[in-house]
């Protein structure tokens, strides 16, 4: 039977679920696990605050709750880089969880000795920094910087592109980092882009973190075949 | 055309790169990226000691420099859980280069608070913890206990069974581990049984490090497919 | 017009924000702040899963929002252990906001090398040590220890004393703590009789807070005076 | 019996000690502690020089020596931004002893992510550095600046204003602070005015101090009267 | 010129000056810096607390004062583990000061991964583990433990190595210390014995220290004659 | 008989082997351990990446098993900033063995509370930054620059000089270094200079290493004679 990779993005943006999942096609192989992307319709239509990141556990938590099926998926992903309920859903469900900001800190670490990340608001850079600080990967920070712009001038790649490719270049030539990561689930589409103008690795954190599931897994695939035979 | 992991055995026993394949099935998908396991046959039989680690490395640089295919690789994975070699390829390589020990750190985070290691000699403790503090992920430690048996006993299964879940079931109860580690790329055998024994996951440092590979290739397809569409 | 410290039991039991403010009683003076303590109705009658912690957050904001006068407070505590909703808290409202499990951590330090804390269920140790961590203070621990009793046992005053000295001791002798901080807004009424019984400090979390946030307000009634001279 | 907190001031100037009084006067409570400002007449006029935090120790061990009634109070404030003597009074005194230095750091954690200082002279940062590391809390240091006055120009209240200000305002603007500490005990007056002007919270080292050491008296209050209940 | 290093036993007993110029007849060489132990005869007999520490700096800077000879050494090594007045000497004094309990810390490092300390006295352990702290080498700390021996039993040779050799052996042991620091300036005649029975280095901290002077007074010479050469 | 000090420099230039053996001048004495400054012939001319660090370890071991006499050394010193072979030499090994870019960090400690390190390629930086890390000291830099000479421009001392000057003058000024290391083993005829011009303490590596392992040599000797005394 298959395998299943379940994406939840917890803000109620369906066009945001339809990018992530847009995002994940190259993790999508025939025979391969299932990479199923919903949305948390009950969730806030951005989450930018802390309370938006601590409200989305008990929805997160009823949403598994109301369909019996999803707490059969054989491993979850929480798309948002604040990593809302993710500790709790550790607790609470029986599959691996994973949080897309931690795996993108966690995929960073082969890649350069010290990594940037960009972020969309300049307001989130402080609750980053309790994650990278509650990780130990502090010390690899080279540095954070956000594009800081609003709602209608995200909606135009145009202006997001200049301001993220700008950022991106201080972070590489003035902090001295070695590799970036994109500090929202939403950017994924510049990821390539970005890492081509740049010349170093640019990590999309859904992709980190649906990265690290599938290994989980994989691993079980093989893990059961040799089990068998071992037995 | 098709993606490629290289997988490189750095002692130069064929056994052991055939487990480390074996291990690997899981991860093989019709049009996923191939990955290819090799001896790198100039290497020890076994990587007991630094200078063992340290002497790997110009025999893996001149290893690629022998077939300028190997140089095409998408990403390179060195299967010795010491990462013999590791910093040297990031330097001298342009693809992305894992090695197994710092992956299953890595990748050991997402799963629990704090993480066992078994390792085979007790020798090796004090070099896999300089690993673990270099990468600032000390604090997580649970513990580390090695099996300590010669090569008569490794070769014999049951023997080796008894050791490691002794010593798994010691890193759970008395130490606090959450999640465990394989210190050895050839123990990959045990993994989906002592995790079924302990009720913890248990990590195999290959797969991990492959998985982290993987990520990065799927990324650039759908990176790949997402560039072209912007432009 | 008088100074207000608003102390907010995110469970739902009465009987447990009456036995806070019992504990607080000595903080209480003629023309010193005001110590309002309220009970979350809206909260868990117990808070034990992180599921529990982050649901808290939202409950506390529209607690805020329901009634104007309580966003006017000078100073809010919120009195459990696990600091829920402080963060959340600290972002969207003006005044300072104390969480106290974070400030009997900060209480300990002056008072002795090593800091030891009684935690009510084992369970939520790995949840305090993230606290510990992420203050940078997990260097200072000399040990956690729950007493782990059901609701009935906790209900036995004298059942409780047996385990929370035995405990106590066991913190003191064998980790070497040489203050200890009890692990839950509840445990109040036994500050006193285990600091006599073991002849080190004993801290009671909701003091604590309560002590930094009265700090502030009579330090700005210091402040006033002297900012009216210098006027 | 009313409990007394005795505020020292170790060096010798009787004006230090009386702005330090009056910067106190709002934890003045009719039935509350007794705050007694006390001056440690063989101390050196200023603290410069880690020969004079040094030397301070064996005159406030006398000074205790000399009045049995001193040994008597229930909690001792040394006023000092060094900290002078504060370790050597833990081991030779029985009540709790608190350091301003660091009582201002501990009390600076939950106002902002990240504190900045406000020193006298440059000179004093590097052993400022050296207590941020012990405590642990270095990683929540945006930065610390000196207003660097001369004896005569700290006399103008004005000169000294416009270089605090300014110094201020680099710290939270170029540093990123979110809370600032007056790195010593002669600034208090300056407290509110400063919070008023840069819109974040300033901490007077010695009213957070003596904030820990009446959170400690107050809880005994309540602790009394709840272990009499309990006997 | 002859060089001169110049060690000083902050504590009043020849005796115990006479076994550290002893312990440093090694370091002694016709031609080479001239090795001058001195006492401090206006130092405690003991230095066991915190008050015996700090009370030291104001003596010491006032015994250099007392004879100008004095300030023309060319390196200062304060033979006592707690490194009383070091860090003033520093300030103030122009030659390099060298505390004798930081050096032997540092000079563990090179010797194995982890150290274990032999301590005099167990209420020494907290202060000597502040300055492992603020080192940073406190994760490379195996263990302390102490002979904790009165004045009459330190003076049978036989009692104390029977004691320090167990203790030698569990630190080995029990702690995985790879290499030992004897914790007090006066058990140097211990080093040789203890290091041949447990087969890992012992270092004693003064010739530790005295070691370290001598390297930047040799360096002088070496680049003193460069110089001249570049000229 | 006498002791002996096996300095190796494992880059295959004489000239650097005559520049280091000249730069020890002043550690040599009659009667006093001999240093001993070897060519490793078969390493490369130039220590420029990870690969030629680690390739070097081989060739050291195989170094020490073609000539009996040089595994009787008393202490060995590997001549290099990146401390090949270093750990792979301390396990195959029975002397003490010291690399010198550790060394230099560990005698900086001593001279002030953050150090800077001039490089010679900016390229090193990284690799000197995992070293720093690795030791815990990283908290006590205060930046490392380098001065990217090429070959041809290194040759001519004034060009080295103006270089290093300025870049020495940006450490101590800009960075706020109290110390400075010079991160390789060829600058040594610098250093007098150097710290003449800029007033703070500049060290060389290999006279650090070679201090840290006469100490160990001496402290020896002295134990020996008292070890006699006490059998």
């Amino acid at each position: 039977m298959s395998q299943r990779i379940l994406v939840i993005n917890p803000n109620s943006l369906q066009a945001v679920t339809d990018g992530i999942s847009s995002a994940l096609d190259g993790f999508r192989f025939a025979g391969g696990p299932d990479i199923q992307c919903e949305t948390l319709h009950s969730g806030p239509p951005g989450i930018e605050t802390q309370t938006h990141v601590d409200g989305i556990t008990e929805k997160l938590v009823e949403w598994f709750d109301q369909v019996p099926d999803r707490k059969r998926a054989d491993a979850v992903v929480v798309a948002c880089f604040s990593d809302p309920g993710v500790t709790a859903l550790r607790e609470s469900l029986p599959m691996p969880v994973f949080g897309i900001g931690e795996a993108s800190y966690l995929a960073a670490v082969p890649r350069a000795e010290r990594f940037g990340v960009i972020a969309i608001l300049s307001r989130s850079i402080p609750r980053h920094r309790r994650t990278q600080r509650s990780l130990g990967l502090d010390h690899r920070l080279a540095g954070e910087l956000a594009i800081d712009l609003g709602v209608a001038e995200l909606a135009s790649e145009e202006i997001v592109w200049k301001r993220m490719s700008g950022v991106g270049r201080r972070l590489r030539e003035e902090c001295g980092a070695g590799v970036l990561i994109l500090g929202c689930a939403g950017m994924a589409r510049y990821r390539g882009r970005l890492e081509d103008l740049l010349g170093i690795p640019v990590i999309d954190p859904t992709q980190a973190a649906v990265g690290m599931a599938m290994a989980v897994l994989l691993a079980r695939r093989s893990a059961g075949a040799t089990a068998r035979a071992a037995a």
